[in-house]
């Protein structure tokens, strides 16, 4: 594990740099597919996963990678941060000066975090009691994020997509 | 588009937030799987798009979005700033500390942005003369991440490893 602080702080902010960079990219695919450019969109699905495994290598330097149940634990704490820190500092803010966009793309995170704090929260006990959670399917609305472990919705409750925006994991 | 600098700001650091809690989530759905727990594995690649849709409407807020030849742009000023800045100020650092970790981790991701930057540069110009690139396949090393449009090569020029352990794209 890196030990010395300077470096340590440009690891930090070398695995930001390659999480951003792989978030493009895959935002930039997304956006090639729907203009039939599938091969432009290839590309940049192909660098993502390079940038994944840099921004991997990275956090295993850091000695960031836990055992599954301190994975979890880390996944709580970041989704409790968003939602009791985070997000309404911002959500405050936006209606101050009445920026809607931000508003709209603040409740849609805000309202997903909610539910994945849960799902996490649910999964650190089961994960004390068995090796794995049970097997079940859940589904994200490709919109807003809106998560459930249910069964597929008609509509989003969150942003009203109809269920064709879903995706199914 | 969201236009006052405070409210920006804050959906930067979200779009940060969002795009380094996707990639933890996925970092540890990798290990999930290598440990067995496929459950557990499916429900952070399930979160992680969550969070994938969360970064992608802040991005498009800051009305980051463009066409795909503006994207093309963004990703290749993005590589070359790694290449030229970032990293090689990172790795000089890591030498004079004696960080091993560190200077393996830069090195690996240096040279893959290396081969990015170039693809980048000529998907720019192909793009200026056709919708799309031609169809080829793409080989990542998901050690290192580097990146190969040719044949799978036997092992890694960079780390070594062996073609086992390439993603093809």
């Amino acid at each position: 594990m890196v030990k010395r602080p300077m470096v340590r702080q440009f690891l930090e902010d070398a695995f930001a740099g390659e999480s951003k960079a792989h978030m493009k990219y895959l935002i930039f695919a997304e956006n090639a597919e729907k203009s039939g450019n599938i091969n432009l969109a290839k590309m940049w699905r192909a660098i993502a996963h390079a940038e994944f495994t840099h921004a991997r290598n990275h956090f295993k330097a850091l000695g960031y990678l836990g055992t599954n149940g301190e994975n979890l634990k880390a996944s709580l704490d970041g989704e409790n941060f968003e939602i009791e820190e985070m997000y309404p500092a911002y959500n405050v803010v936006s209606e101050l000066q009445n920026e809607k966009e931000a508003l709209r793309s603040i409740h849609f995170a805000i309202e997903a975090e909610k539910i994945h704090s849960s799902m996490y929260k649910d999964a650190i006990e089961k994960i004390e009691k068995n090796d794995d959670l049970d097997e079940k399917e859940i589904y994200i609305c490709n919109v807003c994020g809106y998560t459930t472990e249910d069964s597929l919705p008609e509509k989003c409750p969150v942003c009203g997509a109809g269920k064709d925006n879903f995706v199914k994991f």
